[in-house]
Order: C-alpha cells, then sequence, then structure tokens
C-alpha cells in the first residue's frame, strides 16, 4: 500500500489543476510561506510539495524569484466541449460500427489504437506465471474444488486493505468477487434494475456499459459530461424524477478520461441516496491515475450503503484473467444470490494468483512502473496529435486511464477516417461508438496502452495526414 | 474417443433392460444364435455382447444351458413412483432449506451426501496441476490477452470431436465456452425468454435450475417425470400452448437419475420444434454413463438447430475450474451476443489446460476410471440403503450420474431427517429442496461421488437407523 502523506495530496490538488489547464504555463504559485499559512502546514512539507511539482516537470524554480508553471507543451491543444446530448433516453446503437471495430481484436497486423486494455509488453507476464503455479500448489485440491462463493478469501483480503487509498474502509466481507468488471456490472443491474428501467450514464460512455444495460431490456439516458470534472451534477438533478439507476465511471473513465472532483462525488452520492436510485460505479481505471494521489471513489462517500463499487484487474494486470469484484453496500444479499444463481463461483486458480500477486506487493511495484509508462505515453501521443494532426484538433486531458479523447473540426467523419486508416493499418475507435445518439461523429479515441517507439510515432503522423486529407 | 461398436451397442441395450428391472434375476436370454438373426449380426459380435455382459456381472453362463440374468442384490429394492406434480407454474422455492443444506459446502467436518459433485478424492488433481502450467507456457502472453469470444479453440475443437458419442457432429464453430455449466444455462434463458415466460423442467428438479429460472422472473412447470425414463411425454403435449421455453437434463438428472429413451428424446425435440419452443438440454452428467454406451442428446436428434445443449466439466473433472459450454444451434448469435455483453471472455489458461487434457486423451483416461468407480459406489450404496434402511424404501436406479435418489414410507419427514443426522455429522438433501411444490417431503437425494469406504457404510447404516427411528 502506497501512504497518503498531506504533501502528496496537496501537491495532487496543484498538480490537476495545472494538467487540466486552471493554472496556466508562466502562472506564479503561491511562496513556501504562503502555502504553509494556507494549508496549516508546515515548512518541511510545504518544500516537499515543490520538490514534488518540480519531480513531475510541472513547475519550474526561479531563484529569488519563486515557484512558475512549466510551459507543458503537450497542453497547448484546446480541450473539447462539454457533450450536450439530448436528455431522453434513447436506442439508436451503433451495433455495427461497435462490431467492426471490435472485430479487430487479436489482429497482430494492426496498430490497436482501438482497444482500451494494455499491451502485454506493460505487464508482469513471468511473475504472474509464477503466481499459477504457486496457486495450483497452495489451494487445496490443486484449486479443483467450488471456493466460497463471495471468491477467494486472499483476495477479497487484499481489497479490502487496498480500499484504504480511495478513501473508503472495506473489509473482506463487503466484497464479492466477479469473472471481471463486466460480469459484476452486470450482476448489478440485473440485481437492482427491471426491463424498462433507465440508467443514466455518462456521455460518452464506453460501449460495453450501453450495451450491456440495452440487453437487459433497460433504457439509456446519457449526461452532460465534461472531459475533465465528468457528469454535470446540474443535469443529474434534472433528470433524477426520470432515472432509476445511476452506472458513472467517475474515475478516468473512457473514452473522455474524466475525473469527478471530490466535492461532485459527494452531492452525486448524496443526490442519488435521498432518491433511492443507486450508484453502481465502476473504478476499473482508478489505480492508473498519473498524478501523485489515487482519486477517492465515489463509494468514499457513501454512508447509506447506496454504491455499488466495481471493479477488476483487467485494465491494470490482465484482460485475460477475469478477475473482477463488486463491493454493492446495503445490496450484498442481492448480489451475492444472484451470483450463486448465475455462475456458482469463479475460477479458484486465477483468483488465488491474483491475490497473491497483491500480497506480495508485486502490483504495487507493478502499478507505479505502469502509471509512469502510461503518463509518459499520454505526453508523448499528445505532442504527436500537436506536431502531426489538423489545426484545430482538441484533445482531452485525463489524469489517468488509458484512453485519450481526440476531437476534429465538425467537418472530419471519423468513420470516413477508420476506413482510411484501416488501410494503413491503423485501428482507431470513432466517436459513434461511444453513444446512441447522433454526436462525436467528428471525434475518435486512442488507447494509450501500446508501448511508445518510433513507428507508433509514425502511425500517428500517418492518421494525422489522413485526417488532414479529409478535413 | 471411445468408438462405438455394435457389441457395444446392443450389449448396454440389454444392459439397460437389466438394470431398469424390465429383464429380471433368472431370466434366460437368447441364445447366440437368435442373437444374430435378431441383429442381423455375426457370431462373433453376439459372443461379444455376453462376454461383454459377463464381464459387468450382469449375466451369468449356465454350460448346456444357456445365458441368464444374475441376481443383482441391489436391485431388489422398488423404484419410486413417477412424480405427480401440479401442471400449473408454480413459484413455493424451498429458499431457507436450500441455503441450510448448501451453507455445508466446504465442511470438513460433515460427510457430505448432500452435495452433487465427486470427491477430490476421484479426480486427477496433479495431472491437472500440469495442465494449468503447460497452459500458462503455451499462451500467447502467458493467457493474459482475453481469448477470441467464443472462447479457446482447442477446448471448443475438442469438445466437437467428443460429440461423436452422443450422436452429435458438432464443429468448433458451433460451440461458445461459458464460465460452468450454471453460465451457460442462464445465457440461453436471457437470451430467448423475458420475465413472465414459462420454462418446463423436470419433477424433482436440480435446484440451481428452477432458482435461475426464478430470479429471471419466469415461472417454472414442473412436468411428471420417471425414475427410469424422464419426463412423460404426454404431460409434455399436454402443457406446450402453456410453456415458452423447455430446460430438461435428459441423461442422469440430479436428483432422480433418469435417462430419456432415444424414442423418447426424438419425440421431444420434434414437437418442441413444431412450436418453435426452444429446447435447452444440460447434459452435464452425460459422460458418466456407467453401462457400456454413452447416452445420446436431444441434441444429436435436432434437424431445426432449436436445441440448446449446455455442458460442463464441473461434475466430471474440476467443479472449481468453471469451464462450461453450450452449442446453441441457429441461437448462436444471440448467445455470442449475450456472452459479449455480459463477460467478454473466459479465463484463458484453464480453458487451455482443460483443452489440452482432452486432447492428450487424459480426459478419457479418467474418465474410464470414474465411471467404473461410481457404478461400484452406485451398487455399494444400494445395498448398504436395502441393509439398513427401513422396510419398504425405495430407490432409484440411475445408469450414470452422481445421484441415488431414496424414497422413504409416506411418513418419513425427510427435513426432520436432516436435523437428525447433522448432528450425527451427516449431510443429506431432503426432497423438499428439489421442487416448488409440496411434493417429496418422504424423499432425499443421496451424492454417490463420495469414496466408499467402511466409514461410509457405517454412516448410511447410522441414516437407516434414523429414518427407522423416525418412521
Amino acid at each position: 500500500m502506497e501512504k497518503v502523506f498531506r504533501y502528496n495530496e496537496i501537491a495532487s490538488g496543484i498538480a490537476t489543476q495545472i494538467r487540466s489547464g486552471i493554472l496556466k504555463a508562466g502562472d506564479r504559485l503561491p511562496s513556501v510561506r504562503m502555502l504553509c499559512k494556507e494549508h496549516s502546514i508546515g515548512m518541511n512539507t510545504a518544500k516537499r510539495v515543490f520538490l514534488e511539482l518540480e519531480a513531475q516537470s510541472l513547475i519550474e524554480v526561479k531563484p529569488q524569484s519563486g515557484f512558475f508553471v512549466n510551459k507543458l507543451d503537450y497542453l497547448r491543444l484546446p480541450l473539447p466541449e462539454a457533450s450536450n446530448p439530448s436528455l431522453k433516453a434513447n436506442l439508436n446503437e451503433p451495433s455495427e460500427l461497435i462490431t467492426k471495430v471490435y472485430s479487430n481484436i487479436g489482429r497482430t497486423d494492426l496498430t490497436l489504437f482501438s482497444i482500451g486494455v494494455p499491451s502485454g509488453n506493460l505487464l508482469p507476464l513471468a511473475k504472474l506465471k509464477k503466481e499459477v503455479l504457486y496457486a495450483t500448489r497452495a489451494l487445496t485440491e490443486g484449486g479443483t474444488e467450488y471456493e466460497p462463493l463471495q471468491g477467494n478469501v486472499k483476495l477479497r483480503r487484499m481489497i479490502a486493505v487496498r480500499s484504504l487509498a480511495w478513501g473508503g474502509n472495506l473489509s473482506e466481507d463487503d466484497i464479492i468477487t466477479t469473472n471481471g468488471g463486466m460480469n459484476a456490472l452486470s450482476f448489478c443491474l440485473m440485481a437492482l434494475g427491471k426491463p424498462g428501467d433507465t440508467v443514466a450514464v455518462e456521455s460518452p460512455c464506453y460501449p460495453g456499459i450501453f450495451q450491456l444495460v440495452i440487453s437487459l431490456g433497460f433504457k439509456v439516458l446519457e449526461l452532460p459530461t465534461h472531459p475533465v470534472t465528468g457528469i454535470e451534477v446540474d443535469a443529474l438533478k434534472k433528470v433524477l424524477p426520470k432515472i432509476n439507476l445511476c452506472l458513472l465511471v467517475p474515475n478516468f473513465n473512457t473514452p473522455m478520461g474524466s475525473c469527478m472532483p471530490d466535492e461532485h462525488k459527494k452531492e452525486v452520492v448524496k443526490l442519488l441516496a435521498e432518491r433511492n436510485i443507486p450508484l453502481i460505479e465502476d473504478d476499473i481505471y482508478g489505480d492508473i491515475y498519473f498524478g501523485t494521489q489515487r482519486p477517492k471513489c465515489c463509494k468514499a462517500f457513501d454512508t447509506e450503503g447506496n454504491v455499488l463499487l466495481c471493479s477488476a484487474f483487467s485494465k491494470t494486470l490482465a484482460p485475460g484473467y477475469r478477475v473482477g469484484w463488486m463491493a454493492p453496500g446495503k445490496y450484498k444479499d442481492k448480489l451475492l444470490r444472484l451470483k450463486l444463481v448465475h455462475s456458482l463461483s469463479s475460477p479458484s486458480i486465477i483468483q488465488e494468483a491474483v491475490g497473491n500477486f497483491l500480497k506480495t506487493g508485486r502490483y504495487d511495484v507493478h502499478l507505479h512502473q505502469l502509471r509512469r509508462t502510461l503518463q509518459h505515453n499520454y505526453q508523448n501521443y499528445v505532442q504527436a496529435i500537436a506536431d502531426y494532426f489538423p489545426e484545430g484538433t482538441k484533445t482531452s486531458r485525463p489524469q489517468g486511464g488509458l484512453a485519450l479523447w481526440v476531437e476534429f473540426d465538425k467537418g472530419v467523419d471519423t468513420i470516413k477516417l477508420y476506413d482510411l486508416a484501416i488501410k494503413k493499418q491503423i485501428s482507431v475507435a470513432p466517436g459513434r461508438m461511444f453513444t446512441l445518439q447522433d454526436q462525436f461523429e467528428n471525434c475518435i479515441r486512442l488507447c494509450i496502452g501500446l508501448p511508445w517507439s518510433d513507428e507508433l510515432k509514425f502511425k500517428l503522423k500517418q492518421l494525422g495526414n489522413l485526417a488532414k486529407m479529409i478535413s
């Protein structure tokens, strides 16, 4: 577990403001003395705040003069606009497009900017293999027995221990393991909704989420979403009478990468609890923050047990392992029963392997490395976009996660761009995939989970040229 | 793959008649010459038929006199009656009882006659461990990548190869893997039904099945079921206008152990196809037949693609691995989409391990052994019941599977028996668990998947004494 120090917390807040463009290049930061006063901290703590920000190349020190926000070249691109979807439940599913794009999974001849998982190069493959082997030895009957219905105890305990990092205080008994993250979301929706119900989601939204919602016979209501701060809380307030459930990815959602500020999280949790509308919170990207501090979960502000926190190790450790979990609050009994009835239990060996990987601390070591790599990738991607993409291109400024959201000028048809790019062995995810409405036709999502290389840079250049060609 | 020889087929038919009591102890069998004529076979084949039956101790040869059915002591107990449930959809779920009995899973202080899985002692644990290790080496990226949506190719291919044994002719492309057998049933029900629909099932029925059906908001209609031949086809005919789906376990279902004759299977498939009522066929016990020949699946008679065959390796290889599959016929696209949306994919490592275990032929070697063990267990159990249970006790005569269905005199309350037995560290499954109606209160299910021993025999004796006490 990484401890959260006070200096870290403050540095993280300032870093967020710099990365999201609230503090701009050349802006002067408060002095050490002022910072001490503002936050009621000692000199040493204040100094560490600035050391931390300097280490991240976010600020520079001018002797005799003070601390200044660095010119971050990759920040010169403007932000995309906040989305403004219709607030009616909608069902115009881009099924064919989704199928077309996802059919590229596994194709080694393509550069897969389109698939939102970390490349195998970024994963601790050798160590995981060993854990699997140990697991077959450690488990009674070699893992051939049913494990407890709630899931492997070691894994649940380690997930509980880690909950402190996002402001939670879970015990192993609060947690139920699942076969991957989508399985957790699916169980939560099935347990709490019924056909005809309306589910509020972000817009743009991960297609897997609205496909799941629709397949259960529920309706999808897309909420206006800001690229930095996530859903517009006022819009949520307006639609409260119309919705039965809310499913959000508050931290570094795909494709936009927004991260809701704590106050928004707090308010949303309160609003929904008052109306008895369950909040299903998907935190699958929460562990891959670029800054110094892990963002909190909505669950951290949940006093009523109304938040069902879901997550998985698919985006950080091993997509193919299908190890997910949920902390369903006051709905635990319902969810446990649903797991019993629909899948009985999860494969013991794989859960034990991941549990042990967490317990030995290897997961934290790995995450530390993965976060640095993704942050560097992000900066390299944005730099390449600034260099090669058409004038006027806008990009999101995710502070974590695996996705970069790129908005071209209105005229650029990204479904056409997809078709052109695929001929150059490049696969991207057109914006229309991420909504049920007619919007985002000029946007794409790029996965930043590929290892950076000159070839990757060249592919982005090619992509930029194609975009210029059709704009 | 075990080949099916003509002699095997004929021996199996005769064995079935002996085991189910149609041919009785002392009955004379046809001569070699007559058998040749009856079946249009050669002398050598006919001789092999009798050798096979003799090897199974089902017949004895009296020199100069002929072949006679042996006295099978374990067959002297009468059969339970066919069930006669109300043909109305029913919802009177014995939830508390089910929870109470299943909460004993994993308790090592109890003799678990109540849980329907083979004991770890009967499983090839060491070999499976090795397969898991090989799988982490064989898979690209060590199995951390998503596998193809339909599931591991090697596993699907081997399942397809095996389909010949039950009269099928599947290709790997017909098959979708799942996280265990219940997951396959759950997907099929979700894909084809909607809340309010009625599903016809056997009676008694595996509680997991009606719990699943109810949890989806469907209704359950229990069909009259014969302990040897399964559901009464005439009863099914009667309720056809009332049902939307049919979910059967035609081969060695739990708890009754019945096996539908081929003609019944053929007729049921035809009846349902005519009305466009999908048949979900759970064949999870099909591989553990006691006779010489694997029973056919309904799917073997399916010309319309209207049968969704589901199975898993949980009852034969490793319950905790959660490796299941389905061959959904013409509903494949729907099921594939449902799998995509609800769980994306299954854990690659475990599927590869099982695929390889099948490919190397180790599965067939293991099955051969497991079948013999279970058959001996069955005979030992029935012998013990004949020796120690109250006068008038009836037992099923399963020709495969893991369950023995025991019917006491009307007065014996098996929920009371459960409570008494648990104090002696014995757990049994009361009959009321297997129905939504007020029936089977005087029945219990015993799992025969425990390794036979003097202790086990003693436990059955204790159980018999308790039953005598309360009868």
